[in-house]
């Protein structure tokens, strides 16, 4: 059962969660001053725009009706009781998921890659530079670029620009240039931080360019917030009052604060995180202000990271294998009011192969990780006889990481980190 | 803007065409007698409901709960109108698309592979084969025969088998078993008559075991009805009559049937089938009786074909590389009432490309052929400066063939036919 809204029924505002945090969030550090970042600082990245979205305390942002034209292609998007599995499990829990794979890139990253784009063509910026890991967020601004008639240029990490050639295709197929980084190292396997240096570089060094970041920052889990406040709209629809917990993968932050943020204010609702324990930043690195990129040429950020010099073991999951996470979701979590949890990729691809095989569709590596703890909350569930209500963030398709199903199906997987064998 | 239909609005009946044909359709011929088949002659491989729907001149053939319960997982689609592409254009059209790539499969196939798989599951049936070329319909029945609790045994092309290895990771994650056809040549590319040959064989000579078939019988394209059902209703809630034309892309015709055959009875809108210039069996095939595979064991049917033994170049759209066509849209096609066009795949690609541009979705290669006629439809509207509304069915989306996209935006596609060089 899916619960529709019409394109008429997008929301026309971003829910912003800073008034909402009981500790005020620290701010990002100069580089090289170690002092506050100020305005000026950002203006040869950010557009004004985005860096002004970066600090309001506005509790609402009106989202531009050019914006919500190019959303309106795919969102809203639906609300679907996974029925199948829950009888599967034969949990009496209800499961609801957020289908955000229906965007044209798959995932959640076009609901920031859109505004993004926008706010860059209104103040002249003819040109976007990125990172991308795994290729999601790469994708998005990629189609994101097309739409609003911008040039736009792609650092992928080495490795994954040859083990995904799917994914360069698919940004070139919108016109998106796509190189692989570290670019002055043409042996090196690269790094998201590596790549976040190289786009940054890159963007602050040409005319007319701008750089254009998918997670961590403010105003990307702002823009991702029409994902919780349309869930929580079609879960009245459904004639459910609150989720009693809400799930999301957690590896930068934008799709879990997008599905979680805007239930902050709603004191009974249990919001968790999960991330793998190959990267487990919220469950197992330090509270510390650290560098967002490898190179040391971002700002400090207040944050709970493994180390900017961190490389992660070859997980399947390329977009959770960032060193850090956004210090919204960081400022929660140290208040208590986010709980996290980490998994090993087996039992993540384990819960994947699950869900595919009782609701139809193939989730994203990343997505099922949310999956796996769902699984087992509603397990758990059964065991006290609960009813409970539980609400998950669908971040996006595997339709393009059908490789790693591949090595899970064939014994190929190592339980936690890199493939095994040839 | 699109236009979605609740869970609970799905159709609860198929429609059928042949009450509407105005010549009647010639018996399928058993393959050693030439007499027409009975009953009998085709329950070693199909359950008795469906051989009923094979010749049914009921107006209506109900929906099983229990396929609305999967259909529902996600039907109805949306149908969406095209306004970024017809602004590109600058046509007067109206473009309206009707969106079959959202389901699991990511396709209309399971459109008939779940009716397909409940029927076979109620009749005691425990296995189902099949064939498949480019995917599409593998993926489908797998996806069916997981929900159902059935083995499922795929005889996939064997060249496919090699150069699209994420289709068969799809199917062996809904649980089937996927074999390279034709079985007993290990060297040969293989063709999709042989693999019809190889699944046929193996159900015909297996306990507890049928065949299952994607395309061209009278039951599949009763059973994709829903499509252009849904999109006669959805085009009232945009405030359209009827459309003018209707166009689909056209293999074994499964597709274009799904989204032409409701509006059959109308006579002031125009149906039109495209087909690429290298399998042309509409616009260049003669009318006959011919075998359905390669082998020659199935029965004769009445259709445009090639011949049985017809091997088409190997062209990107693997789904519309069929010898022959749905004996229903070629007895249309004799009467005037379809029309037909063919496309080479450059211009195909290229059309796609606009459109993933316009509209951000990355089509089928099938699909773009849909789309190729579409936007030279809409550019004779703007010449002649009419109106007119223009629904076709976008079938699939290109996701598992970005491969052909590669080849097409790195200049390795062959006009017409084969990828060129290395």
């Amino acid at each position: 059962m899916r619960w529709n809204l019409r394109s008429d029924q997008v929301d026309e505002a971003w829910f912003n969660v800073i008034p909402h945090l009981t500790e005020p969030l620290q701010p990002p550090l100069h580089p090289g001053t170690r002092q506050p970042v100020g305005p000026e600082d950002l203006a040869p990245l950010f557009p004004v725009a985005l860096i002004g979205q970066e600090v309001t305390a506005e509790p609402y942002v009106d989202i531009p009706g050019e914006v919500l034209d190019v959303l309106r292609l795919w969102r809203p998007t639906p609300l679907v009781r996974a029925r199948r599995l829950e009888e599967r499990l034969g949990t009496p829990a209800r499961i609801y998921y957020k289908d955000e794979s229906v965007s044209p890139a798959g995932s959640h990253k076009p609901n920031t890659a859109v505004p993004q784009a926008f706010y860059n063509k209104k103040e002249g910026v003819r040109r976007l530079t990125t990172e991308t890991g795994a290729g999601q967020w790469g994708s998005a601004l990629a189609f994101a670029s097309a739409l609003f008639g911008l040039e736009c240029k792609v650092y992928m990490v080495r490795a994954s620009y040859g083990q995904k050639p799917y994914r360069r295709v698919m940004m070139e197929t919108w016109g998106a240039e796509v190189v692989p980084s570290p670019v002055d190292q043409p042996e090196h396997p690269g790094s998201l931080g590596l790549a976040i240096s190289d786009a940054v570089r890159d963007a602050a060094t040409s005319e007319e360019s701008h750089y254009s970041l998918g997670s961590v920052l403010n105003h990307v889990l702002l823009h991702q917030t029409v994902i919780g406040q349309e869930a929580r709209r079609q879960l009245e629809l459904a004639g459910e009052r609150l989720p009693d917990l809400v799930v999301g993968c957690c590896g930068g932050g934008s799709n879990f604060g997008g599905i979680a943020l805007p239930f902050v204010p709603d004191p009974g609702v249990r919001l968790l995180a999960v991330e793998p324990t190959a990267c487990a930043t919220l469950t197992a690195g330090a509270f510390d202000y650290d560098f967002g990129d490898t190179a040391g040429m971002t700002p400090l950020l207040p944050m709970y990271t493994l180390g900017h010099d961190f490389i992660p073991p070859s997980i399947h999951a390329g977009g959770l294998r960032y060193h850090g996470d956004a210090p919204i979701i960081c400022n929660l979590v140290k208040a208590g009011r986010i709980e996290a949890s980490a998994y090993p990729q087996s039992k993540v691809f384990e819960a994947a192969v699950e869900f595919a095989r009782a609701q139809g569709t193939i989730a994203a590596p990343e997505t099922a990780h949310a999956i796996r703890a769902v699984i087992d909350e509603a397990l758990a569930a059964k065991e006290t006889g609960e009813e409970r209500v539980i609400l998950f963030s669908y971040s996006g398709h595997g339709l393009l990481d059908l490789g790693a199903y591949d090595d899970y199906l064939h014994g190929r997987l190592d339980a936690d980190g890199a493939p095994t064998g040839g």
